[in-house]
């Protein structure tokens, strides 16, 4: 024994997308028309044509959400409407939360659709029949999805198994805000700093922000996002590698700033320490000579040569701050040649990988089956 | 068969706007006056005007908000009055979630109203009819909108389709005070911040302070905001275009700082290139020259050639300071006017867009279809 | 008809005073004695004195809170005694949100009473009446708020118009630690900076940093308040012209930061650009001349005139140095003049405003309606 | 008449101790043996020795909470087992919220004990007697507090007045984590950064953040702790102090590093003025001398003479140089001078209170009422 | 009397399982077979095979999650099949939270399993017995944790003992993200910082930043992570040991750059103040004596002399000078020499700290028994 119910129409308003948890919250009014020829009657007796009843002193069908974590039904209202031939019109809503693994692997500019199998319940070929009608599709979500189309489809050519379609579409606007544009403005940001000078202390200071700003943009990110997983937002692979080029870009800096400013000896290469070992020990030289002159210089001389002495002291103080200058000098052209190739390596490598991802995420398609509920 | 209810009175009161998701959460409490005569009974047999009766025991109305999304109705007390003509009268509270899709695009000074239709349940004709009596707004809302009025209305002259308009108005304070401030002063500082001096590395860490400051009030701004839409804030556009202002002119900033300390190497001009080689090679030669120079001083000469070359000397290392200082000053001098010009260009540009913007801002008005409920 | 309630007593306990949206959640615990004649029994016929029934079998007063958003009322236990003569005794526990527009203008001394309007229930002068006993405040309320004291109350001499009057009280520590403290001291780091020099950068990084930290409070301070209406808390209003104060103060020290490293022509002040305009000429004829010179150094001189010329060489080098340094002094005093002029007039005119404000937060009172639910 | 209930067990769990509203959230499985004479049936003619019936079709007991503010009493399952002699056993669920006050003076390493007054219902001398039976405490909650022990308690040797007595320990190490360690390393960060030098500006620039970073410590230590009252944490009170210290040591650094930057006429010390004054007239008037000299130098002198006064030009230029550095040397041996003494009387007078307050926190015992519930 | 309930599938879906409070969240959609001989009828008096019969009409089995929490069961439909024979089949979906103490030592890399004991209710011998029957793990969990497998046990060979095996594992994709990632960086930076040169006040504002940012990223571990246990995550410990090691080099950093600044003399080491003080003592007389000298020279003298005085004044201003700077290079020699000691010992035993610690992380398996909800 069966009952066959007639959907006429059904209100279908997708009341919340969640994002984190991949859950659809929808919410369908149904309004349902059977016929339950137990409460016919003769209208010749009982002169009425329709009757409304309470909602709790017959049977009404049973409706559930087949794919639903937790699906609710309830009554729409409290009374219903009985015509003579025994045929019942009455108004339910179901409330169901669905997990809904959505394609999420284009995020921010993901769509994918989920189904909402609507089905009767039914028990070994006992139970009631669901013929679905007309299918209106509400906008109310306010959320960071919006619904772009809703339609009745079947699986497999089963009568027992129809759903809903829903195709869902991420509304770019408020991640592409919030994410995107400040994170390619921190990038961005990050290849002018190259034009800093290396020596002030800005040039570090300002990468270590942009990097700490960064990290922060990827926790926002991943706290939106929902764990990994088949599918899963490519973008956050995408975050996690401008993190580490931004990071190495800092590190360099900040061993370029320390070659500026005190050469290679600090910078431990091997080459270097050569070249460098003579330098100090040359300059440790003069003042050597320069002390030990200024103790011969107590001797009374006369005037000329106490002049010439004198005069050469001056030049020697003035050439060995050269000397130093000139040091400097090197140290800064060599951390500046090495920034400049680093710069070109760090530019030309990071165009290649913005190209490629870029082409990826757009290109690339993930499938996510709906449909591993229906066993 | 239908039954007439009065509603003698509705205490109106908007319990909550939410901005972010459009919805509004009403709370009716309507006081209902309807005859039941099969309640009715003879005094004279049962010699009582009024009898008190438990709500359970009689057939109570059902009234809904059509346009709700969550509508529930409750008694407001278990007992109700019964005259001896069957006249009831009992109290329900009815509180109701209605999306509502407020016109936002002027915030923070939107207003727009929302209609709360109210109506008794009716299926084919058959059911219950509302007749509206007084209607009065409680003031009870302390979240982000104001009531500022509520009256009954109706549409298409149906006399089923009557409904509350409730003028709502956002309280401009809060986010006065925490979103636009905040920005204004950042913005204005960003200006001002032009007077500091290019070299000193001062410019470019204030910069990206406001830059990033910014950008944590656009990512508050948006979670305070719903997504897009039809009617979305044009604020968010407004806060988007001022950020990627912020960020050119710390770019800006940035290449200048480098031209100051650097010259136009580092700027890569193509007309610089000639006048700085020939600037930095006669530098190399000077000292080159300085060099073979010393490396002739061994040779012993008479003391008044002597001083004359060891004044030279000094002559020469203070004229390849100054030379220096000059090449300094020259490149500082560039980047002062082009920072100069981008300044007045900035300004002028920026004041535009801004009278502009506040034009748009303080003019259109975005028309938004409250009705779409009734098809 | 109408059964006379005796509430014994009444364990009144603050559960939550939201200060966010002005609610005062209040539990209420009623010992309710009343009489129902019907359920008396002689005790010759059924010798017991008291009787345990099950609270669902007899009928119950009902009890509401007027004022109350959201009211229920729950039995403390299943089973109520019922003496012989008909006198029942049972226990119920109400918990009432009432939205109470509680005076913030002090905040965050600020202190006022909201009442509680208990009432049983009542249509048209049938219904039950309500007596109060012992009333006692139970000391439950870990929030915000204080509850000092709670006693009944009766407006306009009425007997069906009783209440409890709960007399609140801000508990001041949290707010002035998290929100006061801190913002006083940002003010008085913001006027000690002014002993920091102008020059080193220091000062203006100093003041950003203030600037940002007190946007912060302000932005928690706006998320604990209530929005704007009557008697909202002047504290929000100080808070934003601190904000203005401080901004302020950091635009000036911008300026003058340009002003002391590039002299007045950046200030684009009128008087200046005659004094400074000569300046530089005088410089740019000095460097002009002193190139020209050194053109002509190639011409061999005899010794001492070389000697002479070398020295003059020496000379003006030190005078163009000297005259820089000269002018960036001049420079730097008029910046300072300014800047201790700026600081005068930002001490006394925020000790004006401190001290008027602090006049009107302590004397100003802000009278609310309380009682505009009784219409 | 009254019923005696033995509950054979009870099985303890605290759910979760709440810190901010100092609520204890308890329960309870309680499982009850009681006799129902009306229930017994004779073996020998309805020949089963037990029976289970369903929890709705006979009479159970009711236990509460009598400190809870929420108590909720749950069947465990919908059948009970009932003997032939009218023994009953079953198992019942109690949920209780309790306010319970704690002692948190010394948190985080607080320690206290809450009572759980499980009572059956009785209303004067009639009703239901509970036994106690064994206690069983479950580990099971994983909040901020761990339950260390449960045992009966009884009060006033009155049978009535029986409780749980649930002694409670703060899990000091996430609060010891994210609160203490960084708060006491910015202290000490705080002392050493005396180590840094005045002038450069790097140490008003490092107390700074210091300060704001302690200050966000502070909001989140209140945002964790209750509001003020009876045995309120001394850490809140401690953390102000701190405050105070590091605002106070950040104030006296930069009114120092102006004093060293600018001398003592920025510091507006009385003494010093004298002193000051005359220097930099003396400096003014060489400069004056200077010029005028300059002036004089276009008159032709003899090769010697003009050798003369150039030299002089030239040690008159770097005496004048030498006389402001011994100035600035000066200033800064006095700013060092006040920043040593500052630091000694900081380092002193901080360990003091330190060792004071540890002595205090480890030391008192802050004692509170728990029983105010039994009046 | 007892009845055998046949579940022929389970389908397990873990809802949540929350890493906060340790609690399992589950779902257990089950199919439920049993006989009940009182409903059996004879198909040749009522020629019907089966019957659907509403489920509040007939006596249904209950299913209990022994160690559940919060565990409740509703039926699936309101309605259910029943066959001739009496065989009722029938859908239950329970509900059940579990506190299931995890192993969270190696975080965030942990893997653990939890038992959903599945029982019917059963008292004293007399009771329903389940026997399950087959277990379909459904995959709808989205949180941060991912269920690895599902399957029946059994313990200590007792049919009445029977449990669903859950074997979780965390996602350590978003931890490692939002937490190692940048963590690892962080310290990565601050060892690369060593780079930086101690003098300009770059490196100490560096490690503060970092610092900074490594008590956010604790204070966020914290947030996410369970409260101190049995087997609590090792993580914790190594984070703040590592914020103690940042620490430390910081103020280290901090030490040497005031010894590079001004010497031993603040760093208060013993063995320096013997050398600096002569070295002042020194300094300050050259400056008395060049003072000295300047009062003489009023004396007139004649060209040569005059001419000698005047050079040795330069070369004197020089002297000083140069004795300054080669002090300051002392200094800062001294400081370079500790910092680079410092830095080996710092990198040294942060490696063996950081393999140490990832060979006990990778390795040290922590035992929890699940098993203590059954005494």
């Amino acid at each position: 024994m069966s009952v066959d119910i007639l959907s006429t129409y059904i209100y279908h308003l997708v009341f919340k997308q969640d994002t984190k948890n991949l859950r659809l919250i929808s919410r369908l009014q149904a309004s349902l028309v059977w016929t339950d020829e137990e409460l016919a009657w003769d209208t010749s007796v009982y002169p009425f044509e329709e009757v409304i009843l309470p909602v709790s002193k017959i049977w009404t069908p049973e409706l559930h959400v087949t794919n639903g974590i937790v699906t609710t039904m309830k009554h729409s209202s409290r009374d219903l409407l009985l015509s003579s031939n025994g045929t019942v019109k009455h108004n339910v809503i179901i409330n169901a939360e669905i997990a809904c693994a959505v394609n999420m692997f284009n995020y921010p500019f993901a769509a994918d659709s989920c189904p909402v199998a609507i089905q009767a319940w039914t028990a070994e070929g006992c139970g009631t029949y669901l013929q679905l009608g007309q299918l209106k599709n509400v906008n109310g979500s306010q959320g960071d999805w919006k619904t772009e189309n809703a339609f009745y489809d079947t699986r497999l050519n089963r009568d027992d198994r129809n759903f809903i379609m829903v195709q869902l579409r991420i509304k770019y606007l408020n991640p592409f805000i919030t994410l995107f544009l400040p994170s390619i403005l921190i990038v961005l940001a990050d290849v002018i700093s190259f034009a800093l000078p290396l020596g002030g202390g800005e040039r570090n200071c300002f990468k270590v922000t942009l990097v700490l700003s960064f990290t922060m943009f990827l926790v926002i990110l991943n706290n939106e996002l929902p764990g990994d997983g088949h599918c899963s937002p490519i973008i956050r692979t995408h975050f996690c590698i401008c993190l580490v080029f931004l990071v190495f870009s800092m590190l360099v800096s900040m061993v370029l700033t320390g070659i500026a400013a005190e050469g290679c000896r600090e910078a431990l290469s091997l080459s270097c320490t050569k070249c460098s070992a003579p330098k100090c020990t040359a300059n440790e030289e003069e003042k050597a000579d320069e002390e030990a002159k200024a103790d011969i210089s107590v001797v009374p001389l006369d005037a000329s040569e106490e002049h010439t002495r004198m005069l050469r002291k001056v030049v020697n103080f003035l050439e060995v701050l050269g000397a130093q200058q000139l040091k400097r000098e090197r140290y800064q052209k060599i951390a500046k040649r090495i920034d400049e190739i680093f710069f070109w390596f760090y530019f030309i490598f990071g165009s290649i990988y913005f190209f490629a991802m870029t082409y990826v995420m757009v290109n690339y398609t993930c499938q996510v089956n709906h449909f591993d509920f229906w066993y």
